[in-house]
């Protein structure tokens, strides 16, 4: 089975390191590639005005004959999210399980593209051939259901890609993690492991869904004489199934209120993913004709997101729905570390108006604790162990965890975006790097705001601006018009009428030394107005706007 | 004992509810006003560009002959920080205990204002007279040394003010809270009792300071061939003394690094609140002199704040110490909710460069937790509770508790920030409302910037800004010059060179439209270049940029 050198096969990694989210990684054997996953991610606190962040597919796009397709492990936004941005630049064939391609599916109609896009669906234990590469799909859990871990055949060995994965002994849909295939594989030699660091930090085991329904059911017999609105995660079905199975067992009728999880769980219902008896599901239009005990509202905006659905009823904005003393609210979910504001405002928002808010044993994770980590080792016995799916500290824990299962040190590997990993039994060694940035999206535009925008809008956001107007003659350069101001962002123009008028006094003295040094390059004239403006705005405001001089000539 | 209405002491919150920080109170009766803190709140992700928050005193400005004096509980930015912005247009007689009254001549000096301002200090158990108030300092604990609550003994009934506290049995400075004097307080009566709501939320007891000193001595002993650097609360001088003291028994030397923490340290130790063994302190100019593992580096940056010391050591901009493989750095701090990812971020960079990072017990709390509330109100016995600092979440939680604890419901007020409550044997009711908004600090500038300026900050930061210079003539209105388009924070120019071709077209076909229906007043003419190219933008990009209409006329 020794390999020689010229046999490795590469790993890529173009997101979904250093931070959560935007998961893509090629594998590259000769003429073959094939990409897993393709996620986008949330914009950083500093990316002003972003709406998403996708991969930066260049490597792809300079090797697209090589790309034999891509194969997605499950439905998540920072895994599927950024499909259909790159599939118009890459067309590449999707393979997926069923529910997963179902979410997938419905992103390519929004974007028209579903008569383009080659698509199958794969089922648990199947083979796909892509090139060099033959792909088997894995059972795993996670908090979406579909979830799978990918057996990567390649010529210099075999890769166990775990995807998000959970252990869930007792899940609420469909089978169990396949430990046992797990195990098989390990049997015949796993090369390398790249497996899931979320929780790498976190000791013992993530409890089964299925303690979250035992909680609603407790807190449903609680509250018997309340309304219960719960907030949870849009793609979370089964946490949703096990809403409606406590609702239906305590007569409650079930409102779906926010775009994505209705738009969510009408495609798992359609798939078979989810299972609502008759006449439990009403419209939020019957709302009315029910007594608020006999209601539950499951939502979006657990995370507190300005626009969901939660938000806007503890806003009292929502145009359906508002609290009434009483309420019982549940958070079905952890803040996202960055989220905790938000969703703490919320909260304050929802007890200001008479709701008691509910937030404890109402939500388990989806990603596997240091215990379960430790089994696949143990099941996989990989030669090299490759953490993925974190940021650095995740991925550092993970690997003093693979450390700990026996691997040595050298065959343990934290990569970087853009790393090209070189994979071989002798051999597991960065050879390259590829590019890998993060590309922004904001509105219709792909990659037209850059670090030069950014920056700008960072300084408009910090102190504002000035707009300094002034009309010079085409000849004399004496000035003919202004110099007036505009400000926006900056101070109350109204109370700072003696500022503006120093500040125009700062002006024509720059203009009239511009006029004594002869100066007549706009540019220079320019530079001289911004620099006097500046240095006298931070002496007596210790601000600084950016200052925008703009000349007309007559 | 029985009051008339007439009786009736008015408490007046001028900030500290609804948030976090930026404490003040004002409690009135008759021609007499007395504030208990004066502090500052950072300001939220929304009020970009500002530096800081502090109460609005119109209240005691119109009252100005009747503030008798402002008396202070501890000495932590929120309850002090607006301090020197207040005195400047107040001018109260300060009371405090010594180390509160350092820190707030530290700022006084800062703003020079010692001259000016009337100050004094104040042991436990001592009262003052200010006008119908005597108040007395109670010995409470907190995660600052001399913290105090106050007993305010006012016609209409004794109020309890514990301001931030915690019990600690075993406190590492000065002797524990000073129960019996609340017990005794309870026993002749309190009329209301005002307690800290900040862990509300939280079962049990909050643990001994002395706890974390233990964990120290630990992780000295078990990292004696590394250099340690701990991260904490400048303001914790019981946490620097108990570092010290694991430093000097491991025979390690003391650098103590970020401003903030050096001008505290320096400030305690001259008025003998930290004990620091001779030859222990270094200057961080002698870290050459000593071998890693003999350092310890105490610094500011716990909560990830760009620019303290810990994060440019992170970064590598820090100009004396650098990261090497092997420190050991301690977190002796939780993130603040909001500040986690900024946390996360510098933990992420530390292990990079090849730091260990703990973060597991090395902190408690300096709030009070459910229990040891319960015996505040078990010694106090107040007729009523007024839950104060808090987020709306935690004074409900702490209401509950009142509740729990024999309270009845009507004797218990959550207030809202500017709230006049009128308390009296026979009275617990909101009576009116003063302003209470935060003003915002942004450089030298006090209150001028306001919601006007923060929202075009607010959009700019989102889209950037389109400025479009046209010079019409003055006679006919005809285009003369332009239209030019100067943008920032929109799109890279350069790569959309069509699309500025496109917004000139826009615009010169308003100003046509303009021309042709005879439009000649600039306000319609502005906005008609605004609407046009706002619906073009929005149409081809989908963003909305601030769109700047700039008319010179010759």
């Amino acid at each position: 089975m020794k390999k020689l050198n010229s046999d490795a096969v590469k790993i890529i990694p173009l997101g979904g390191l250093e931070q959560i989210g935007m998961n893509i990684t090629a594998i590259e054997y000769e003429d073959s590639i094939i990409v897993i996953d393709c996620g986008l991610a949330f914009p950083e606190d500093d990316m002003l005005g972003i709406d998403l962040v996708i991969p930066d597919v260049t490597y792809l796009k300079e090797n697209a004959d090589k790309v034999k397709g891509l194969v997605v492990t499950h439905g998540h936004e920072d895994h599927i999210g950024a499909i259909p941005y790159i599939e118009k630049e890459l067309n590449m064939p999707i393979y997926a399980t069923k529910l997963t391609m179902g979410l997938i599916e419905n992103k390519l109609k929004e974007h028209n593209l579903m008569n383009n896009t080659r698509r199958k669906v794969v089922k648990y234990g199947q083979n796909i051939i892509l090139g060099k590469f033959r792909i088997e799909f894995i059972k795993t859990n996670h908090s979406i259901a579909d979830s799978a871990a990918l057996a990567i055949y390649t010529p210099a060995g075999l890769l166990v890609h775990t995807g998000d994965f959970k252990i869930d002994y007792t899940p609420v849909f469909g089978d169990m993690i396949d430990l046992q295939r797990f195990a098989e594989l390990g049997k015949k030699g796993v090369l390398a492991l790249m497996a899931d660091s979320t929780n790498a930090e976190r000791e013992g085991f993530t409890k089964s869904e299925k303690t979250v329904g035992r909680t609603f059911d407790n807190l449903f017999n609680d509250n018997q004489n309340h309304r219960i609105i719960i907030a949870t995660f849009a793609s979370n079905v089964d946490r949703v199934q096990q809403i409606i199975n406590s609702a239906y067992k305590y007569g409650r009728k079930v409102i779906i209120e926010g775009r994505s999880m209705v738009n969510i769980i009408s495609t798992a219902s359609e798939l078979g993913y989810i299972d609502i008896p008759d006449n439990t599901l009403i419209d939020i239009s019957q709302i009315k004709n029910y007594p608020d005990e006999k209601l539950v509202l499951i939502t979006t905006g657990s995370q507190g997101e300005n626009m969901a659905a939660l938000s806007r009823i503890a806003a009292s904005i929502h145009n359906k729905i508002s609290i009434m003393p009483g309420d019982v609210v549940i958070f079905s979910s952890h803040p996202i570390p960055g989220n905790e504001k938000a969703v703490f405002k919320v909260i304050n928002e929802l007890e200001m108006k008479g709701a008691h808010v509910i937030f404890e044993d109402t939500h388990v994770s989806g990603h596997a604790c240091r215990e379960e980590l430790k089994l696949i080792y143990a099941l996989t016995k990989p030669k090299y162990a490759i953490p993925v799916h974190g940021e650095y500290r995740h991925l550092k824990r993970h690997a003093e965890l693979a450390q700990e299962m026996g691997i040595p040190k050298e065959n343990i590997k934290i990569l970087t975006t853009g790393d090209v990993l070189e994979v071989s039994e002798d051999k597991l060694e960065v050879t390259g790097k590829v590019p890998a940035q993060g590309v922004f999206v904001d509105g219709l535009g792909v990659g037209d705001v850059g670090n030069i925008v950014l920056r700008d809008r960072q300084l408009l956001s910090q102190n504002g601006l000035l707009i300094i107007v002034v009309t010079l003659d085409k000849y004399s350069n004496n000035l003919i018009a202004g110099p007036d101001i505009v400000s926006r962002g900056f101070v109350y123009v109204r109370e700072s009428e003696t500022l503006m008028e120093d500040c125009r006094a700062v002006v024509e003295e720059a203009l009239e030394k511009c006029l004594r040094k002869n100066i007549t390059d706009w540019g220079k004239i320019k530079t001289t107005i911004k620099d006097s403006l500046s240095e006298f705005l931070w002496k007596r405001t210790k601000r600084s706007p950016m200052i925008l001089p703009i000349i007309t000539e007559v």
